[in-house]
C-alpha cells in the first residue's frame, strides 16, 4: 500500500466518523478537537488532512451526498420508470432518515447554515436543489409513462413530497412518534392518489 | 418603578434579543458571552438573571412559545370555527416564518436538540406536540361544522399540514426560493381539496 492510498484511507475514515457525528451534533459539533478525539488522532494529525474546520465540514457534506446518492437515488434508478421509481425514492428516503445515528445530516445542517452565507450554505443549498430536481424529474417521467395526470406540476409534486419527508423527520426524530412512518406512508399514498391518472 | 419591575423589564429585553439571535444562530449560539455582548451587559450582570446557559436557552424557548401563541394561535381562534380558522392558522404560520430574522426558532432548535435528552428537548417536543394538537383540533372542529368529510383523520391532517409548513421553511430559508410561499399556498389548497366535504 502506497503512502498516498494509506493517507486516502485515513481521510475516508475521518470523514465517515465525522458524518455520523454531524448527524447527531450538526456541523458545528465538528471541531478539529472533537473529531481528533473521536478518531483517536492528534489535532495536528487531523490538520494534515483538512485545512480548517470549514474545509472538514464541507468535505463531510460531500461525503454525506455520496452516501445519499448511493443509498437513495442510485437504487431507485434501477426501478421501472414512473410511479415505481417514485415509490422507491420515497422508501429509500425513509431508510435514509435512520441510516445515520442522528437522522438526516442535511436537515440538521440546513437549520445551522441557512443564515450563514458561505461555501457550506452554497453547497448544501445546491445539493438540496439537486434532490428536489430528482423528485421533479421522476414526476415528469411518471407523466410521460401515463402514471400521473398530464396537468400535474412536477415541481409542485416535488415540493409536496419533500414536505412529507420533512414531516416524518420532525415527527420521528424530535417527537419520537412511533406512528410517524405509518403516517408518512399514508400521506405519501394520499399525495399519489391526488396526482395519479384515472 | 420598583427594582423588581425594572429587573423584570431587563430580563424581558434580554429574552427578546436572545430569541432573535436564536432564530439565526440556534440555541447553541446563545452563549452567556455572546448574549451579554448583544444586549450590552457584563457577563456577571447577565448571570444575575439566568442561572446558566441552559436556563437562558429554556427561557428563550418559553418566550418563543409566548410569541407564537400570540401571533399564530390566538388570532386564529377569533376566526369562525372550521375551515376559516384552519386557513387563519396557515396564513398566520406563514407570517410567523418571517417574523424573526432567522425564521422559525423551533425548527432551528429541533435540529439541535433532537439527539440531546434533557429539559430543552422535553420542552420543545412538548410545545411542538401542542401545536400539532391545535391543528388536529381545528380539523376535528371542521368535521363537526361539516366543512371536512366525516372520514378525515384529524391527526393525519395535522401531520400533512405540518409537512407543508416545513417544506415552506426549508424552501424559503435554505433555498431562498421566491416561489415558495405560492407553492405552500397551492399545497395547502390541494390538501384542503382532498379533505373537504363535497
Amino acid at each position: 500500500m502506497t503512502t498516498t492510498s494509506k493517507g486516502e484511507e485515513t481521510r475516508r475514515n475521518i470523514l465517515q466518523s465525522s458524518l455520523a457525528m454531524a448527524s447527531r451534533l450538526g456541523l458545528d459539533g465538528l471541531s478539529i478537537g472533537s473529531v481528533a478525539k473521536e478518531v483517536g488522532m492528534s489535532k495536528s494529525g487531523l490538520f494534515a488532512h483538512f485545512d480548517s474546520k470549514e474545509d472538514l465540514q464541507l468535505q463531510v457534506l460531500h461525503t454525506g451526498v455520496e452516501h445519499f446518492v448511493r443509498q437513495v437515488v442510485t437504487p431507485a434508478l434501477m426501478e421501472p420508470r414512473g410511479e415505481p421509481r417514485i415509490r422507491a425514492l420515497f422508501e429509500n428516503w425513509l431508510s435514509w432518515s435512520s441510516y445515520l445515528p442522528g437522522g438526516c445530516p442535511f436537515i440538521a445542517a440546513a437549520a445551522e447554515v441557512d443564515d450563514k452565507p458561505g461555501p457550506l450554505r452554497d453547497y448544501l443549498a445546491a445539493s438540496q436543489k439537486d434532490w428536489l430536481a430528482v423528485l421533479a424529474n421522476a414526476a415528469r417521467i411518471a407523466k410521460e409513462e401515463g402514471h400521473f395526470r398530464a396537468d400535474v406540476d412536477p415541481e409542485q409534486f416535488s415540493y409536496r413530497m419533500n414536505g412529507v419527508l420533512l414531516a416524518h423527520h420532525h415527527s420521528a426524530r424530535l417527537l419520537r412518534d412511533p406512528e410517524s412512518e405509518e403516517r408518512a406512508r399514508s400521506s405519501f399514498g394520499e399525495l399519489l392518489a391526488g396526482v395519479r391518472s384515472a
